[in-house]
């Protein structure tokens, strides 16, 4: 399978869905994470320009410890919006990837760029195998299936789908720790340690559904979908 | 009563409220049909030019079949915002109108150009009768109340009222038939049969309510709104 | 029509839902008030009996304002539960009325004898017409359709429908004043005015339709149903 | 694997869930149906113990095609409820399927039998492995995953998963036509033509999920849980 | 405390949150309201900039009642959007007043400034304390909490908490009789009597709570927050 | 304060809310800990009563830990049910109790005994000082406040208030310790290390706050209530 996640911000697919992305990756699974905007708000002390291509390395490092391909989106951090010009663009680089699942941010998660991020690759959907909306990759032979993952601190999320991270979590702890510039940030903003936040919330997941690391998942309310389900025959 | 049906492709109000269209006619009502976009995007081997004038022509015979009025909008397909320019457009169009009830798409459906479209309807409602906002046709006496109408596939969609479209049915089915270039276009893209499928969502809404064919609607969740009730006195 | 109202105490039906009584009653359709329990628990000074006694006779006497019929179940206050004899008897009592249409307690509603009403009330809905559950009167022909109304303080309740009483609230007052014991009680035991109460609520639910005073109603979600709908064909 | 489906009356689970209950058998899996109450209200003409014993041997014959074992708790119908004996009686049940997978009604079903049946399996699973629960049948050695069916017309129930039972639609007819005795009676009763009836509900359920007929289920909201997803690693 | 309330139009704060204000500096905390549109539709008579500067007045007059500071941010009457513009422009402000708590919009609330007044408050909430993103104002040590108010007659909107505001009532009133322009307009646009419309939805919250008056509020749906008592007076 | 938690077996309180009941401890509160049923299911080689009678030692030691008192009901585990019997019961605990403030099991929790001990408790509140309502104990001056405490793995549960309980959290590990029985019992059963399941939701829900440990807590949907700045620690 073709396996695309979608993030608003360099570390985000670390925090919720590297331990999937791996477990993909591990069975042979083609991974491709795309990462919407340049993260240049990151940093207290280094300006956009320097914080955004330290950040491009740091993404392209994690992705690398996996075997995934990155794409690097470059959109303004905290300002992106859904727009003709940004839809096109989206439409564009999933018919580059022609995925069977793109996992990305549920409309409830915490961030606005987040938010948008789940909501452009929501609005191309059906786009992505219409002829008469041209770009310059052609179109999908098949619409893919979207998957949300958890939000941040998992506010206003209810799983329906667990997947057991276990025997990933030191991968995903390898990825998010490629993510060096954000270990100060995010302490100092948030109060946040990030690798034991990781800890934290994969712990809680997997205690939810009786694995040791878990993350999760629900899949997006829309149209077509195709008929598939756990246990169920 | 006068009343305004927006929908946001060509054929959206064949499948979604045709039925309860028909009945509002049958009984003398005026009704109006507007579709938003030009709908160019649904065609495998036309260009955009070619099946968005199809489209309208189609759509057109089928307003005809009621003796509706159609409005055409014309905006690009998949490409639908709610900006100041299609607020004050909409605003306008309601306006010539003058209706008493609204059915549009409702903010859960299946694709953003019909959640847009039902958007930009709710946006401008309390503009209607507001004389400092000024467009080509004058306020309106009384702000409409708004009904969505049933989702795509009911996807996400919890019916508050039914319309029992038995008598009307085979008027649905006349009505969606004059959008020819879609019969091919719907079975490629979504393995959808056009006229099965009106046959299978009203047997279904009817199934739930004791009638044979069915469509159905909840009301719009805003405010001033005026009592009325099924049933009650 | 023949209109049934359950309530679980004397006063409930005249706090929730006596405007639209009145008015059912004023257009010349049948009302019949019930209340479950004997209300036994509303006194600080009178014992079970005398406080219940006192409580049947208001209730008549609120009933004979609109020319009503009472029927009083006599239930024990604060312990009304959905077993196989309390089914029974509203089976029996629904089927005494032949009702188009029951108000009833929703199940979000403040207390458990409110909730449990309504509950019996659903249990039985289904049963009404079925000949193999016998009670002392004949089946139904007809299964009624279900209202929920308004609950105390409005407490998790969402209308969706409302019913304009301005017309009938003096009646509406007429009504609840009958209760008389409880004024004192009300206001000790909750710092309630009551007929202030009723002011701000019918008031409230007015202001949310556009009417002087009005009540609100939800349909209970069950099946089967039957297609109606304001403002619909 | 086991797989136990547990139903309100006879025929409950031959609308609801009959496709996947041959689609499990096709696939070698080991299949029980429950029925909780006898049916004994499904008549109106026959008396209560006569329609009771065509109702099970009708149910036996339904299992019959597709080789599952039918067991018939025999509780009266309309009247079901969770006690301490009803617990005991359907876990000493479960404990002698020993199911890996329990599929039964939702809690938002129409009919309170439907909504019981659904409860008591929830109230006795996490007891299915207790030992100090003493039963007949010895304890289970693993926590049963419940699945809810769809309700009764779709009322109130938000699909999660869909099964295709396109292949074992006819199956699905051949069983349901197995429970004669009810086509007369629902026609009457509720107006419904019970073989259109799946054929509309099952064609629904299809039309959202890109099937020619599925059946659709929800997780029961419960914890133990274990990690399993489709399309998901 | 330093308390931001941002409203959509002037009176919007005045109607939802006032009793809270003159409470808030009652006790001394440092009050700021920011109306974020010019009002310019509320008028039957006057031009847009005649009733612009008109409502300007009044709210500067409505903010002196309780000693408040008033931030006019001008935006067309009915055509707020959220935008990079906007956005800096709400974050510049917030920057300036540099609040322990915002209260502002529901998202769900009647009306599209109304919603996207909220939409930005909690868009640039994050960035407050971000140095990458510049504005004339330096960012904020802390991020604010963000409290929703009461929606227009209370659509959509389930109260979190309550604040008694009996000893302010009459202070709301006086903020609000500011606005005498709108007197007219509102009761002839919405036959809403205004100084009728908050002794009805301050009695009815103060109904749900227990208290003679009150305002109701949820906290937002964001991360990250603090575990504390509210930070309501 | 007169703080009283109910659970449903000895360990659910200390898993639950054992930090908040330590923080009330702390601060000069009056703690009584109800445990409803005996326990007597958790064991997989102990009898009934010899398991029942260990429990009740482990939870009075576990009380003592913070002197808080401890009430034993006794009734048997997973056969709790809402009845007059045990509604009195109840009701007569909380009479001798006089809390301000009761802290109990949520409706959504995971297993029956839990959600009938909240369900009990709400079904009483409103009994708690009616006088014509007696029991051995006198009513009460004050209806009680509800709170609800976390659920189990926090399954369908969306926190209203948190609690900071960082500098109590080697207490509530010492009271969890206590319960030394349930070690193995928990391990074997639900492969549920008990020390590490309550750091990994203490950590997980003070994550989302801003804490190192937390708990949180959902106000009962009810009336009457109070306008009140929350009454936890």
């Amino acid at each position: 399978m073709k396996i695309l996640a979608v993030g608003a911000h360099p570390d985000d697919l670390e925090i919720l869905c590297a331990g999937t992305l791996a477990k993909y990756a591990l069975r042979g699974d083609e991974v491709t994470m795309t990462v919407a905007t340049n993260g240049e708000a990151g940093s207290a002390t280094l300006s956009k320009e320097e914080i955004a291509s330290i950040r491009q390395r740091e993404a392209q490092a994690s992705a690398d410890v996996i075997g995934a391909k990155l794409i690097w989106m470059n959109y303004p951090d905290e300002f992106l919006f859904s727009t003709t010009e940004t839809r096109l663009a989206f439409l564009n680089m999933v018919r580059a990837v022609r995925p069977d699942v793109i996992l990305t941010h549920a409309p409830t998660d915490y961030h606005p760029d987040h938010r948008t991020t789940g909501a452009i690759i929501w609005d191309i959907r059906i786009m992505t195998t219409v002829p008469n909306i041209q770009t310059e990759n052609p179109p999908c032979e098949k619409i893919p299936e979207i998957y949300y993952f958890d939000t941040i601190a998992g506010i206003d999320f209810v799983p329906e789908y667990y997947v057991d991270i276990s025997e990933c979590f030191t991968t995903k702890q390898k990825m998010l720790a490629c993510h060096r510039s954000q270990e100060g940030w995010l302490q100092n903003q948030y109060q946040m340690d990030y690798m034991q936040f990781i800890d934290r919330i994969s712990g809680y997941r997997g205690l939810q559904c009786g694995a040791r690391y878990a993350e999760c998942f629900r899949v997006s309310p829309t149209w077509p979908k195709w008929p598939q389900a756990p246990l169920l025959p």
